[in-house]
């Protein structure tokens, strides 16, 4: 499906770093959006619309506020400029632990597959088991984009088991039990993408699955060669 | 072994709900003493020391500093006091969270359950393959206390995999590598308390050892009737 891609007023103080296009089919009647797929949970189920909105375009928050945790929750692609342009933002990757800065790099993506990211995941809450239904329209362009919508076909990507619409819920108290996941951490993109239970996402660690199934593949061997 | 278990003076905030016992063996000579099973590791590497004593004795730090986020680093008995008990040493339990309160309610064990940790955890570190050998006096200690000595018997509890001692020093650069970890996440004695690698830890989250393995069994089912 070819994309609208018609340029959209940036309010953001990285506004020469960044990019803001619509997102609608090209040829579209209306206003043009940047967000269309996102229209219904936006009414029916804010922080989820949120949450896909977050995950997809920002790198993940700062665990605590100081110099040195760098900045929390930025756009992706800001991430990808060097440390030069970023110091004109009044981020200095200088002064972050090295951790920090490969975390921030790692998280870095274009603003074309944040926006693919963003479409993908509503289009993976809405074939959650328990998800809301989606209207006529919105389901059309989901489909064009990645295929036929089927109820139950989300699973987590890590444990494979189901997930359901209402862990999004749980987030309320605490923290969330449904977070978006990478098949490889280290890339973010369309292809890569999903949501996975909170304790599968820690579990998986900074590992890619092949690498994380591998691993407990050895676990279990070691344990089951201890009782044998 | 019996131990000698005369008071020694407490100098703690909490003292008139603490103990502290000397851990020599009953009948000894020379002064009594709380860790002398940990007296060449102070020595020789100070850091895995103070880590066996913190691990066996206190609960875990809180992630921020904030009145709802509890005690930081508390004696682990302290914990077995009750609400009014605490009040009067200042720790309010009901300005908590209450996934605050039930982890350190978790965390609680009485002194000798906790010196028995340090104890058992000092006798795993002797048998990690690099670590430095004790002498005569404290081996025959902690073979007495806990049995043989064997260098390489000590693996991570969780992946069965060797574990090194080097791994401790890596503390130094952010995250230690190893972890004090428990068969059962919610009980604090030395039949239920060893070693593992931070990843392994991680993953473990707050499943006992046998609910961790049957999950991830349960994972690698899933991935295999995937594939065929």
């Amino acid at each position: 499906m070819k994309l609208c891609g018609k340029s959209l007023p940036i309010r953001s103080k990285y506004k020469e770093i960044s990019e803001k296009k619509c997102q609608k089919e090209f040829g579209h009647a209306g206003n043009c959006e940047e967000f269309p797929f996102l229209n219904e949970l936006s009414q029916s189920n804010p922080r989820v619309a949120n949450k896909i909105k977050r995950d997809a375009t920002k790198t993940t928050g700062a665990a605590w506020k100081s110099e040195d945790a760098g900045p929390n929750r930025i756009d992706r692609w800001v991430m990808l400029q060097d440390d030069d342009s970023l110091l004109k933002y009044g981020i200095n990757m200088k002064v972050l632990k090295p951790t920090v800065v490969s975390k921030l790099k790692e998280k870095a993506a274009t603003y074309d597959d944040c926006m693919e990211v963003a479409a993908k995941l509503t289009w993976h809450t809405y074939q959650m088991p328990d998800a809301p239904k989606c209207g006529q329209a919105i389901q059309t362009y989901l489909e064009n984009r990645f295929g036929k919508l089927q109820s139950g076909a989300t699973t987590c990507i890590v444990c494979k088991d189901n997930l359901s619409f209402s862990l999004f819920e749980n987030a309320q108290r605490g923290k969330a039990e449904i977070e978006t996941a990478h098949s490889n951490p280290r890339e973010h993109n369309q292809f890569n993408v999903g949501f996975a239970h909170r304790e599968c996402n820690i579990a998986q660690g900074n590992k890619t699955l092949p690498e994380f199934y591998e691993w407990i593949t050895g676990i279990m061997q070691r344990i089951n060669n201890q009782k044998s």
